[in-house]
Parts: C-alpha cells; structure tokens; sequence
C-alpha cells in the first residue's frame, strides 16, 4: 500500500490575559515546538491571533489604540525565538497573527513558514464574523469587522516541502471554518493539508436566540469534519482556549483525515499538543471516486452561490384553485 | 417563546426486490402514512426510487430494456393508493421516483404532493453518481449516469402549506447530499425544510481503494448536518435501507435541526417510521447571526466554484534560492 506520510502537530494554547506580552505566549509556543519535535513532527499549527490575546472582543474608539496588538514585521525581536526553533528542529509552523502592512492595512492573517524561516504562503482571513460598531446587546464584543479588513489575497494554495513530501497546502481562519465555499475553493485547487486556528467562545454572545452550548464544539468539528471529507483533505483545526479575562474560549482542536474522521483530538483548554501521522495519498480515493469533480460536479446549477450574497425570498405557491 | 411547529415524519423503507412489483412497495407505503398519521404527522417524506427496486445496479445493453422501472404517469393505477392515502389523513407526501417523460426524457426525480394530490414541487437529481457504460473493475454496477439525465430543474425552493404553516421546502436525492452546492443553492432561497431520499450500498463497491464500512453512515449524516447547520434549515434524509437481491444498503434515517443535531433516527434496515416536531422558528437564529448571508458572505472569493468544473493543480513553491 502506497504512503505519502508526513507528522502534523496542532499546538493549542490555552489563554492570554490581556495584560501578558508576547514573551509569554512565544515561550509557550517555544516549549510546544520542543515537544513537537521530540513527537516526530514535520509540522506544527497554532492557533488564530496566537501572539495575543483575543483583542477584538475589547472596543476602542479610536483603533489607533488597538495598534499595539498588530505585528508589523515577522519575525519580530518578539517572534524571532519561534523562527529559531523552526530551523533548529527542522519543523514548519503556521502561524495565526494580527497584521499591520507598511501603508496602515489590517488583516487577520496566517502565514506558513518553511524551517530555513522563509514565508512560504499568507493568508488573511476573508470571513470576518462579528460587527464593526460597539453592540449594546451582546455580552461580549466581537469586533472583528471593526479590527480588520476583508483579507485581499483569496484562497490561495501552494504545492511545498513538509518533511520529506511535497504537499499541496492551504489555510483557513477560524469563522472560515463554518463556509463550506472556502473549503470548496481549497479543495478545486486539489488542497492535501488545511491549516486552521480560531478563537472560539464557547458560548454563543450574541444574545438574539437560544443556542445550547455543548453545541459550539459540535459545530466547530462538523465544519472541519464534512469540510476534509467533502473535499478529500486533512485538516488541522487549532484553537486557543480557557479564560482570557473572563471570557471562556473553547478548546478541542482535532487533527482530521479525508474521510472526516478525528484522528487526533485537545481535550484541555490549555497549552496541549496533538499529533498525527497523515498518509496524503488517502486524498486519492474521494478525489478519483465520489468526489471526482471533473466527472461529478455541475456549476451551472450553482450561480446563485457567486451572484448574490444575502439570501433572497422563494416564490409563494398557489394552490391550482387559487390561481389566475 | 414562538414556536412555528410541524409534525415531519421519514418514512425509511426496507428492500424492494427486482422481482417485487409496485403494488407491494404501495402497500407497505401506505401503511407506513397511516402509522405517521396516528403519530400527527404533516408530512411524510419517503426514500429516493421509493416504487422499485434499486435498479441502476443492473446493466441493461438496450436501455429500453429498463423502461418498466419508470413512472410515465402520476398518480398512476399502482401509486393511486399514496394520493388517497394523503387525502384521507390530510397529509402531505415526498416521493421519489424514476421519471420518463412523454418525449422520452429520463430522469431521477422526487415530488412533493399536497394532501389535495396536487404537485406542489417536482425536483429532478442533479448529482448522478456512478458511471454510464458498464465498469468491468466494480464489485455492483451503479449505472444512475446511464439511465437518466442530469436533471434540468435546478434546486427550487417554494413556500407552501405543510400543515398549517407555510414552509419553504427544497429536495435533494441521495448523492447531493454529499455536495455542499446544493445546500447552500437551497439556503440562498431560505429554505427551511429540505428532504431527501436515499439508496446508499453499505460497502463501498468502487474497488479503486480502501473505504472502512462503519464510515458510510458517518459521511451521510456529516453531510445532512452540515448541510442543514450551515444554511440553519432542516432536513429530512430517508433511506431504502436492507438487502434487495443480495446487495446490502444502510439505513439510518434522520431528522436534523438548524443546530445540525439528529432529533430522531431509524435503526433498522426496514419499514420504520420516524418522526419529529420542527419548529421552523429555529431556522431564525442562524439565519440572523453567524449565517446571515448578507453581511458575512463573500461571493467575490468564490469564482472557482462557478468557473471550474474538475480541481487544478496549484502552483509549486520555490525556496528564495532556488527562484531565477
């Protein structure tokens, strides 16, 4: 039996208060590159804004005050001991962050770094959840539309070493998880590996309808379960959790393969490593089988999915009495 | 708290073998609606080819051959008794079927009937599985691309009276349920009601690789409760389940909430009747929040969906020195 393996980390991290630097959540994740390495792994994934704190959730008037949240460059005197470690173990990372451009952009970004420390692939996250104004009926804020802008660089996917093989890999952002369309537009590029952080509270906040909260983990894993198997992928989904400042993110970062099994699944809210050994050449059998696009799929059936955004109202029927 | 409730009932059938003419699937259809009538059912919602057997396993060199599998009339003599059985209990029926229409075009069609009898909503399959010529490789045939037509409807949704609520109701059959497109085609529409019938064999019968056997059931209901999750709809998924002249389906019926959770599920592979009361109030807070279409999708990002038919290979990663 064919293998094409490479050994995927997810390194979780448990919270960041609001007042703690970025030398505190680096050394964290320093200390789970040490750990990834002594598991075998290739690559390690952490999570969305991992640098920090989930700072959407606090408003500021001015959002020049949220500046000192954003990474201007990378690496970083800040961030350059997680670029040491890379080329020491000879592991890859992804890396979710808050991204500050030259011309005075922000993004909710991930960029996946080789071991020499070169930046093979950015992403910057294109579903924005949340609100861009200060919301009185929510408990808590969720202020991403306000923080940053629609990411600018699509859905992008490159074929690039990981370990000994040559992987076609892609990211994803938190909220993205939930869109079927991302995953789509991953897996048409033929997609092997999805990269994926969130900050996730584990109570819905909205407060405009009842939703159960053991719920939240089902529709995180749901999301990542039927997005792998629908596109014939593995998936990486990494979550920063615990209490950040009293507000409780969940955790339950999986590792999952082509037939939208967990392989490998956080049960803390706290720093913790998962690993798995992922055989790519399990994406061959959804994508030659049921999920052999060319022979399957039927876009002429699916204008509706580029050419509105908002729903629209079906038509009303008539019984044939009723009619004129 | 508002509560818009229907009663909807899955009417999951055991085998039908090649041999078995209409009248005994009829009847046992029958009784079924009498059983969702004692339970208070609205709406029964019977499988995919719910009349026959399962007959696109079977190679025919001369597809005229096949013509006594297809409904060229309905209701016809022998489907009659469904029309009179919905009018007597006041219920509305799904029944899926094979369609040769009058210019003899062939299709793999459902329909959803008022208790009056009349047609409400007619949905032809779009994602034929299978293959069209004979595949000397496979364990069974599965010939759905050679005995009908892609269908020519599109995905249609309608708000029409189902019990006494006025529902937006959309159908899949069977292995569009496995593509995210077509839930979401549904859930631009605001559908709130989406049912579904299937044949699944229990085995992966494609010999081109390995699939375990428990993970079939698990790929339908990922399917159904991301479906319904992600466009914060219903779904009614119902199977031909049991063993029709030694070729094994599952069975697993469900009934799946906007929240993506299973409310009730058959457990035999025969005739068995679930049933669930739906408040279609629950399709709001989905709809509202984090899948509010309108303000958070991103159909700019989504070209490929439309643009391309089959995947294409990404583009290879070069490392800085290795680029001229």
């Amino acid at each position: 039996m064919s293998q094409r393996l490479i050994t995927v980390a997810g390194a979780q991290l448990g919270p960041i208060q609001k007042a703690e630097g970025r030398d505190i959540a680096v050394g964290r994740m320093v200390r789970l590159m040490e750990r990834a390495h002594r598991h075998g792994a290739q690559v390690v994934v952490f999570p969305e804004l991992a640098l920090t704190t989930f700072f959407p959730r606090w408003y500021e008037e001015d959002i020049a005050n949220a500046d000192h949240w954003y990474e201007t460059a990378l690496p970083s005197n800040e961030t350059a001991p997680l670029f040491e470690a890379a080329r020491k173990y000879s592991i890859a990372f992804h890396l979710g962050y808050a991204e500050k451009t030259p011309d005075g952009r922000r993004f909710n970004t991930a960029v996946f770094v080789h071991p020499s420390g070169e930046i093979v692939l950015k992403y910057r996250k294109i579903h924005l959840p949340g609100h861009k104004d200060y919301d009185p009926v929510r408990q808590v804020q969720h202020l991403e539309k306000r923080y940053f802008e629609v990411g600018d660089l699509g859905f992008p996917v490159v074929r690039a070493p990981v370990g000994g093989q040559d992987v076609n890999i892609g990211m994803l952002i938190c909220n993205d998880r939930r869109w079927p369309e991302t995953w789509r537009v991953l897996g048409l590029q033929q997609v092997e590996l999805v990269m994926l952080g969130y900050n996730t509270p584990s109570i819905n906040q909205d407060r405009r309808g009842f939703e159960a909260h053991h719920l939240r983990v089902l529709h995180s894993h749901l999301s990542i379960q039927s997005g792998c198997y629908q596109n014939a992928c593995f998936g990486v989904g990494v979550a920063k959790g615990g209490v950040e400042d009293g507000h409780e993110l969940f955790g339950h970062s999986i590792i999952c393969n082509p037939q939208g099994e967990i392989m490998a699944q956080a049960t803390s809210w706290d720093d913790e490593l998962i690993v798995a050994d992922c055989d790519l050449d399990m994406c061959n059998l959804g994508r030659t089988t049921i999920f052999n696009f060319a022979a399957h799929r039927r876009p002429e059936a699916y204008g509706r999915i580029v050419e509105q955004v908002g729903s629209s109202e079906p038509p009303v029927w008539q019984p044939r009495g009723a009619r004129r």
